[in-house]
């Protein structure tokens, strides 16, 4: 029983989700449809490229992973199935895989084209219900092994990557995604924190810093700012039992400084400070 | 393998859609759920039966879709099941399945009855979970051949249709639902615009006017109105890569007027023009 | 095939929720998955234990309810799996489950531990997705009557129970849900109100007084306030095609009064007095 993923930006007042899934069950009545999200800011790439990557590695070997934010449907963009191995791809070749694909390499690529538009399908706006919904589900009724199509060498479309900079004295990162509980999770990944003692670590976002690595949001009293390792191996900033973004002015693009001083704080006071002159 | 649909203004932040959910599956533990919306505006009929007018041909023949928007429940306003051949529905009498009727005439009707309240039931200000849920639960446990009751002969109540009239020198319609990306859909349908040609038309909406119909939102420059034919077959105002209904003032009931004057504009400015003087 | 119910605050603008959908079809590919809601406010554990509680009861024999609202995630706060029968839950141990356990004896508890941690796990900030999504799934492929671990006898984390108060002259209780209608939810359940003649009954919240139990919110015209007994058995405060919170200002923990005034209000006006003067 396979899995399709759904990653849009078509809202929930509307019926595009259902219709999208309606076709879909339509040619495979068996799999298993789970939605990441359909709140994605309209037509917005780069956070949908986020999302999905976050999601990813949750998902069974074989699921069929359907992200349709396509500012560019009816015109002349691409659309691709991409086969990783554990997880396979149909999205608009529009950038919205480029993060996922920079951990998991493609073996095969392929271009669809206008021969898979499903009969009878009004209009050329929506290719999701009418192109790649219809290829995701026959997609899902075949082994992984399977590829349904004729690879191309061409590489997807790439966005440009999030800031994360490793320098002699400082890792300088952006914030990619503001979560539901304002939490602020940034480009910086644990990768390049770990030869760093993680008590030592100022991170610095506008005018708050915070000083070392937490586990978890209730290791600090309540309405104090922190920063810990998430669930997706990334820096973020958080506030226990408050939302960070709203209180601290968190925005994605913004900029994230960690450095490890010496001694410029004093050990006795090793809790966040907030609007710190520093 | 059946699919019921739901289509409600239960909203989702409380637990109304779960219990319906769970008192479908107690019946049918294997039939698809697939949520249509939610997230109507409560107790709007109107936009409901639209939504799900929208929605039903992308769904496998069988479907049965149990639509609970229901202001008059516990009084004595009816609930009917209403076959179609291909689509089954469920929902109260109140003119929320009169667009898709419209489209899809009915080959039985029933009317449901208090014998159908699922037994335990508490009140009777939940006929969803209480009634209209188990009877459609029922039914996609059997052959969209066999009704389950008598048929009635009663016409299901009818809501006054959009405005949509085609007189010999101009279209007029309203605006009948904003979607999630801001785009204006009409009540005016592709076949009345067939035989114009689609370079010459002008769509007004309030003070906007916007000359032809694109095939793609794509097809004009970021930040600039457009009408096209949307995947429903259905005239659209949008802005590319904007919010149409909040730039323009776009909201649903308002005049839409087609015209297709012989030189009322020149050929070297052919994009949208807002608030123009005419 | 078991149904697994899923009550969070992780919102749907992100992928948690899909991660721990995702985890548990890895370990049981057949099971059903149904939202409660992933609307709760955040943190806010007394809203989750009642929105639970309302929803348990309309599911099948068998299935699994995973609640993670879980403010205390990686802090030393146990979690649990209770057996009750009928229904078993997986959730942190901070109360979230106290109403619903007050209604359905436990027969078994017991506590999660790091074993039971998912391989590959990164961080502590998820146990949604890393131990308790998999305790959940993997209960949910074993039989109703086996129990997953060992039993301990320490009792669940208890809520305050909400004000409801049967005095000789009054009944007090509070608004405990504002739901999406705008109807204001209280703590005072049928079984307190099934001696006392439902037509002289004076329900008062702030400056709002509803004389008399209807059955339907369509038995007062529109615009006006009434009080029923709900789709859950419990006093609800409602306007009949409008919001009663926003109107009338109601807020969840707010007062609601019930008396039973031998001759205070004349026969001659039944229906409700907004901001009367007593």
């Amino acid at each position: 029983m396979t899995v399709i993923t759904l990653t849009t930006d078509f809202g929930l007042t509307g019926s595009y989700v259902a219709q999208m899934k309606g076709v879909i069950l339509g040619i495979n009545p068996e799999v298993r449809l789970v939605d990441i999200t359909h709140k994605l800011p309209p037509q917005d790439i780069r956070t949908a490229a986020f999302v999905l990557d976050t999601a990813v590695d949750a998902f069974p070997t074989g699921t069929v992973h359907l992200v349709v934010v396509d500012p560019g449907v009816g015109t002349d963009r691409d659309m691709i199935a991409v086969d990783c191995g554990e997880h396979r791809f149909v999205a608009p070749d529009n950038g919205v895989l480029s993060f996922v694909l920079d951990r998991l390499p493609p073996r095969n690529i392929m271009r669809l084209d206008e021969s898979q538009r499903r009969p009878g399908a009004v209009g050329t706006t929506f290719d999701g219900r009418d192109i790649m919904g219809p290829v995701a589900a026959r997609w899902s009724l075949t082994d992984d092994d399977q590829f349904p199509g004729e690879p191309i060498t061409t590489p997807p479309v790439t966005l440009a990557a999030p800031i994360r900079i490793s320098a002699p004295d400082a890792i300088i990162g952006e914030v990619i995604f503001i979560d539901r509980y304002g939490n602020a999770v940034t480009s910086i990944d644990r990768s390049q924190l770990k030869d760093i003692t993680h008590d030592r670590l100022v991170v610095t976002v506008g005018r708050t810093s915070v000083i070392g690595l937490k586990s978890a949001y209730g290791n600090v009293p309540s309405g104090t700012a922190l920063a810990l390792i998430n669930s997706s191996g990334r820096l973020e900033l958080a506030i226990n039992q408050d939302n960070a973004a709203s209180c601290l002015g968190l925005v994605p693009g913004q900029e994230v400084i960690v450095s490890w001083p010496d001694d410029a704080f004093p050990a006795a006071d090793p809790e966040s400070t907030r609007d710190s002159a520093g």
